[in-house]
């Protein structure tokens, strides 16, 4: 391990992002963009993008950058999702890592930077990545799977406007199972989170779905956890 | 700001205890412990319990070691909280803080090291801390009251069994509001989360008060966040 006089420990960021792609079936999955890393320890692995903290800038600064940097995604909200040190979980250093997550919609996704050394892959069957990023990607699966009951998780994906079926999509694949339908709009309308628009599908020739947003009014979004915005106000 | 040649910015944990105690009218409320700095910067200001992150200690065990160093304290459980790295955080040097956090019962508190430089104050009044430590605080209570739907919660500060009465009294001091006693009976009997231990408040002359414990049955578990169970398996 190399001598830190006096700050012997080193910090990154990273950042985990999902978005809603077709598998090669054509059913929507979770991906999450990897880079490959060109420097050693772990040369030539697909990594989280992210890299070091400079001392001058903002954690969740650090994440976008890098994450803009490798991948040219820029999402709306960056959320720490937990920071990772253990102390053997780099080979030859101390490394703490604060882990950023985000969700982005699928058109966003599709404008990332391609190359070689980019790469989209469903985050259910990961390859062997650098470090202990296959844990990080695991860790923020379960984080997302726990937290799908909070009504942005769903409208990050999707964007501002959606039909129940699209919404019924997002949890299905997000909980790895069919849900009924017509349970799922029973439970979604009783919710009172849901607002009808007025709105329909445009270009659907016959009955076209109706849109909806989420309900975000001050006095529901203080009583739950607000997912996308967890961080402290400043 | 010192020059940390390799490695600039300098790791740091802190824990936030919450423990139900009486107030000086002898109602219940949630009390932290402070300790006094005794170096620089913020000499004499009252702050967080923590100390560096040495670069062969977990983080976690630092955070239990620092807390146990200055307040006696062993909580069964520290979660980690969040990761605080404002660039302006600290007058003379970049530090990010991981913070954890930990429920303690009040016997626990109670046992706590009493001296000139610990100090308990009620959650809600506290004084100017040093640093952002009045914003870890007041994240950490905001954490506190969105999560009380989770069970553990009040299982951390009041043991294995307990009364109703008492579950309702957590949840008021929590959220900060007075519960219809018949009303909350009724819900949580309902939530299908609580057993009755077929045991009843030893001592009680007439009509001794059921206790009750939380149903821990693997698949309840698996569906909701595990309030204390946050960190990712190794």
């Amino acid at each position: 391990m190399p001598h830190h006089d006096g700050a012997p420990v080193r910090l990154a960021v990273s950042t985990v992002i999902f978005a809603l792609r077709p598998d090669h079936t054509g059913l929507p999955v979770l991906w999450t963009p990897l880079v490959r890393r060109t420097v050693e320890p772990h040369l030539g692995l697909w990594a989280l993008p992210g890299g070091w903290l400079p001392p001058n800038e903002e954690l969740e600064a650090a994440a976008a950058r890098t994450l803009r940097a490798t991948t040219g995604l820029a999402p709306n909200y960056l959320e720490q999702l937990y920071t990772f040190g253990e102390v053997d979980r780099s080979p030859d250093a101390r490394v703490v890592s604060v882990v950023y997550w985000a969700l982005v919609q699928s058109d966003e996704a599709a404008q990332a930077t391609a190359g070689p050394n980019v790469r989209w892959v469903p985050a259910d069957t990961m390859p062997g990545l650098a470090f202990d990023h296959n844990r990080i990607v695991e860790y923020a699966l379960w984080r997302l799977r726990t937290k799908v009951e909070y009504a942005e998780l769903a409208h990050a994906l999707l964007g501002a406007t959606f039909t129940l079926a699209e919404l019924r999509e997002v949890y299905e694949v997000v909980l790895q199972r069919r849900l009924d339908p017509a349970n799922f709009r029973r439970t979604m309308i009783a919710s009172g989170r849901l607002r009808e628009t007025g709105e329909h599908v445009s270009g659907a020739p016959h009955r076209p779905p109706k849109l909806y947003r989420y309900e975000t009014a001050a006095s529901t979004a203080q009583t739950r956890e607000p997912f996308m915005k967890e961080r402290p106000a400043s």
